[in-house]
């Protein structure tokens, strides 16, 4: 575990549907992932919020884990998130994508029932005594319903041996003055419109789908953070701005789907009950688009 | 549609495991369905939040579903949660449900992301297009994370045919207040503590997990109501509160299956990551089932 | 202390003042006092939050205090609020309402810094230590930016010997029945909208403004309480319940001060920046007050 | 107007005391004001939520405001918060800063009943046309109970002439994105914790009560940040973070009177039922004092 270093910009992929909403797009994936490694992310990670897994069936899981991480090919670390609902199925899904060649997965304490923190303790060491990879551990009440605290995410790293990296996506920037206070465990930014601070505040990512729409504003982002440069990253973050509180708000699936579609990728609608970009959005993002 | 009249208690069945949680224990299942409709109870409504639906897979609900219609064999109105992450499997469930006699479906807008209103009227009104049974729209954001405000659910009953009944769980009753105020749709009330105050509000029914294991004070709580008598349902209603605040925080899969165990019927565990009972919780438990 | 028993409806009186909102009208207070009282209150509540005491200088506030005391004439008991942002400033005004007849005093905890559980009991033994009557603990965040939970509340009262009522303000019937399962102080509830289920949940009485406008719906839905009769119970509180909706979210001091104009007693306006009721509103309220 | 600077470092006074709370230490208030001019603040601010200036009576609220301002004596520009509860009274506070030589008045839209945002407007629409001296707009829900959106703030700066500032408190960095995408208006920072990033963010001055304690520190950071030596800011802001964090949630009184009294200036206890810093609490803060 020691020799990978999970840093920068780490981009999401989508999940493409056929025009039924039936199947799913291999091509399209595939040419979704060639797309963010030319843009130059520094790692990858598949079947996430924006990749729509939760709305995927065990069997489309499977295929889409197996096809992105050949597809990657190592040529960057990938990250591949494998929450489930019960703790046996989400060993299962750490398994496979391990199997399959992981270098890290990312849990998200998902439930349908509050979820006490030794039952979250126990989730998170049973899924990382089941495999040899890295987890990311994955804070994200918006969506899992699941607040964890920094001293239970602490509790879990120091107990956890596999668990080495959190990513916070609350968009609280005192998590992470806490984490940095009281740990040296590497920590990453979820939240789009948190990126520049989250970046000053010591964030060793920011994971986010927006390198499927703008790879190089991304970059150039860390890039003027590691060069020590304020006025330039404020510059750049507030130059993209306008994009990442629009994905965020008109929901990741739809965003970057509309947006990929915009710049010559189709690769379908979201699942329903998720709606596509209604056409005012859709011009929005392009005037957006055409912006930066 | 019209000739059905759901009201009263009506008991959530809870799904048994196998000891080591991998099968369904379909005899242990049979058992508490009798034992609910020896206890007394109007009708029952399968698959619930406490019956761990979200934790099964495809199979075991299909299983579970047609097993538990079969086994109540109309001897009391049956509503099959049907709730799933995708319009497109939530329709599934329904007409599944109802070609196995559901008398009617429950649906709760579970989701990942986030759905604007307009993305749940659409979810209520392709699962109402599908069927040919009433359904019960369901309110309960602390599992759905989903709240559905008075205006919308009307919105919904409006325009949706067949959502003929809501059930509200945000334990808030001003909701009550308002759907009374301004509809004539019967509304039931799925928070236990709240039972009392939800009766004389008008609601027409109680969905709870408690006749499991108290059936005869539930029913009773329910008969002073229709009876009139407001010192007898109070004084009804706060012999049974220490239990159904119990169940209630101890979460319900973990708290009917050890008060079912304690009396005489084995179910088996929730699924993890839900944890079983503890030991004190469930001598806690014993002694507030004798107390009663 | 013994003797005195608290319980019914509980009428809040406003504060007048002349049409350039500079002085006190006393002439009005008298009157809207002696409404109150002819309308049958059970006991009379001056200087709360909907009488402004919040916005009265020093002065004025004795002067209301010590006029609506003496108006009062022990016709009822009168429970006068003496909240403040000081402890000092809450005890002078505790000794002043003592002094000149109070029969009991509120006492919300006031603040602009957020208390500790030991600054808000150490306020309350300092206002409990200063005088002879009994203190009535008034819970209500949305107002005070501080919410006492049951274990704090019953803490203080059994801490300090002169705190023996609660007034729960915030609507959540939970928190009564935590009261009346733990303890057997009377609890009085504050939120109109709540007034049916707060007394079937076993509150001794409801504080309020609305016996300002419709005191005869009020007592004889408490009425059809002590009858025991359900169901005259619920036919009373939805009458009225349009018009307690309606008073609430228009804001008391404004809503109440148009009621009375429009019954007939000129009481001004509200001091800015709390506004009078507009046109349209008035005109509603008018409806509603026709309507009942 | 126009020639007003306000920006970087921004020091709150606190009000000292005599020994038995009942009155002010004109003293020590002086040289409070002395070691915050001698500490290189760009700005004072006295009579702020740091100043407990919500627990004095008019007469020391105007003593205070008058003394300070003759003691800053124009070597730094003076910010007065004249909050007040009613329109008339924080008029009439802001009439008398302005006579006695404020640069600004600061104002927080203070309150017992909820305001309406038209109610806000109209508040400080009747400040601003009583004086000629720039408003800074305080917005901090945590002490006001009023949370002010940035487009009401925006629509209050447009319409009201002389809110020219605005001060943001609720820690909240994307209020501060907003404020900077969608105007020019100034911002400042008034939440300790977030010192670093309201900067990057573009903040152009850091209101605090941290500089009576460790002004070198404060004014550091800011240097940093106009150097645009990222890395040298983020060392900076950690070094100050576990200080700032503690003065947080002890309550910047208490423990800034504490600070002040460990570090030779005797200031007394804030008022109660505010309690002064325990002898645990006085410990920590002394290690954290000696460690910076």
């Amino acid at each position: 575990m020691s020799s990978l270093n999970i840093h920068g910009i780490i981009g999401y992929t989508i999940t493409p549907f056929s025009a039924d909403g039936q199947r799913i797009d291999f091509d399209a994936l595939g040419r979704s992932i060639d797309r963010l490694i030319a843009g130059g992310v520094h790692a990858i990670a598949p079947l996430g919020s924006t990749g729509e897994g939760a709305y995927l069936s065990d069997t489309e899981w499977d295929e889409v884990s197996a096809y992105s991480l050949e597809k990657v090919g190592k040529r960057v670390p990938t990250i591949v998130s494998v929450s489930d609902l019960t703790t046996a199925k989400a060993v299962r899904r750490a398994r496979y994508a391990e199997a399959h060649g992981a270098d890290v997965v990312m849990v998200l304490p998902a439930s349908y029932w509050k979820l006490s923190e030794a039952e979250i303790l126990a989730h998170y060491a049973a899924i990382g005594a089941s495999i040899g990879v890295p987890i990311m551990l994955y804070n994200n009440p918006a969506t899992s319903g699941t607040d964890m605290s920094v001293d239970l995410i602490l509790r879990i790293v120091e107990q956890v041996d596999n668990v080495t990296m959190v990513k916070e996506s609350t968009g609280d920037i005192q998590r992470m003055h806490q984490l940095r206070r009281r740990s040296d465990v590497p920590f990453y930014n979820g939240c789009n419109p948190l990126a520049l601070e989250a970046f000053v505040a010591g964030a060793k990512g920011w994971c986010t789908a927006a390198p499927n729409l703008i790879p190089a504003l991304n970059l150039a982002l860390y890039d003027a953070v590691l060069a020590n440069d304020l006025s330039q990253a404020q510059a750049l973050f507030y130059q993209q701005l306008p994009l990442l509180d629009f994905i965020l708000k008109g929901g990741l699936p739809a965003t970057i789907k509309a947006g990929l579609g915009l710049t010559g990728l189709e690769v379908g609608d979201p699942r329903l009950p998720v709606f596509p970009l209604g056409d005012n959005a859709r011009n929005q993002l392009k005037g957006l688009l055409e912006a930066v």
